[in-house]
């Protein structure tokens, strides 16, 4: 399953970079088994509660198989996800020097996501945690290209539809991460027997919360995008 | 932790309708007590597998309370992200009428969860399921608000920035209707002992696959955006 993911993943960065719609289309269709894989594993992890009653780290490992499955189905669907904007972004002109962001985006997930799978066949928990902590650095990533995607719009109308797009594609390529810091936490806690999720750093600054308020019909703010530290 | 939830997302509402500070502070702060409640079900959980080796109902209701408490949680995070980016909207203008939209989606997704809620205190599967199908309607009413807030953004540069963190906002509360239908599954499992997701009717088409090639580089599409079916 974890193969499979990693498959999707870089289907869709290749559809996404070459504009090639027969990866996307591979994308979108490898999901439907990601899916059933996940529903096969889910269901045989209950067989094994209900049929073995494992205690102590048996069963935590049956919990973490359960944890990382739906993880798993969870970055497919994202990648499903970009597979399926690449349609919607259709034949529209794309800002290149943001793809050039999310292309680097695409390499730092593709590699989180390796070592989270490294991570579960090993039973490495330093290993999760040390990629549990490099997710700030998708996250300085994305609001980078968040903030590069914004300018483009602003530059030119057009961008503005395949520019939302493309921001989605990175907020799914950010949440996939998020999603492989899961994984490692569920490794984390198959090994330890303990949480790991204490004030995971964050870095994704797009929805920093400022102290200025909110003036709905107000004189408009100027164009430029500047989030504040609180 | 329903509750909880529930009072989440009516504070990120009031935080973006009312531009009010406070309510996003309120929604954020709640989140850290939701994860809490999250992993303090799921240590109990974990904890009657072991000791009490559940096994038929027993077990379908433990693995039904990992599942929802996971979705639930997922919902508080949604909600927190509202209110972190009412903090990133600032003191910008924002689109009115596109507000109006969102509004009417907080409302379903209120219901949703509500629903959802209810049907796992009256073990009804009735309820799951008519919710689960009514997640179209949460689909649909996403895709109109997507459009008018890109309309909005192409008519006037200075809604691009507001814009976007609406469109996330508005995302956020179509897949925190998403989790609504997977807490749906999950009652259904729990009381029929089967799985209840082949094919639920979709109605986002903001990310629909047209067969039209992507040209990087190519002429500018017009900016009016018009998904294909395919």
């Amino acid at each position: 399953m974890g193969g499979l993911v990693e498959r999707q993943i870089a289907e869709a960065a290749t559809a996404l970079h070459n504009a090639n719609k027969d990866c996307a289309g591979r994308c979108i269709d490898m999901d439907a088994l990601v899916d059933t894989m996940q529903s096969t594993i889910e269901r045989k992890a209950i067989n094994v509660i209900a049929c073995y009653q494992p205690v102590a780290l048996d069963l935590r490992e049956v919990i973490a198989v359960l944890r990382i499955a739906n993880e798993l189905e969870r970055i497919g669907d994202l990648a499903k996800n970009i597979g399926k904007r690449l349609g919607a972004i259709g034949r529209m002109r794309v800002p290149r020097q943001s793809l050039g962001g999310i292309r680097s985006m695409n390499k730092l997930i593709l590699a989180q996501v390796r070592d989270a799978l490294d991570s579960i066949a090993s039973r490495d928990d330093t290993k999760a945690v040390n990629l549990w902590l490099r997710d700030q650095d998708v996250d300085s990533l994305y609001t980078s290209v968040f903030r590069e995607l914004l300018t483009d719009m602003m530059r030119d109308p057009a961008m503005i539809t395949p520019g939302v797009h493309l921001v989605f594609c990175a907020k799914n390529m950010e949440r996939m991460a998020d999603h492989a810091t899961n994984i490692a936490e569920a490794v984390y806690y198959m090994v330890r027997g303990e949480t790991l999720w204490q004030g995971r750093p964050k870095a994704d600054e797009t929805t920093i919360f400022s102290s200025k308020p909110l003036d709905i019909g107000a004189e408009p703010a100027p164009p430029e995008y500047d989030p504040e530290l609180d």
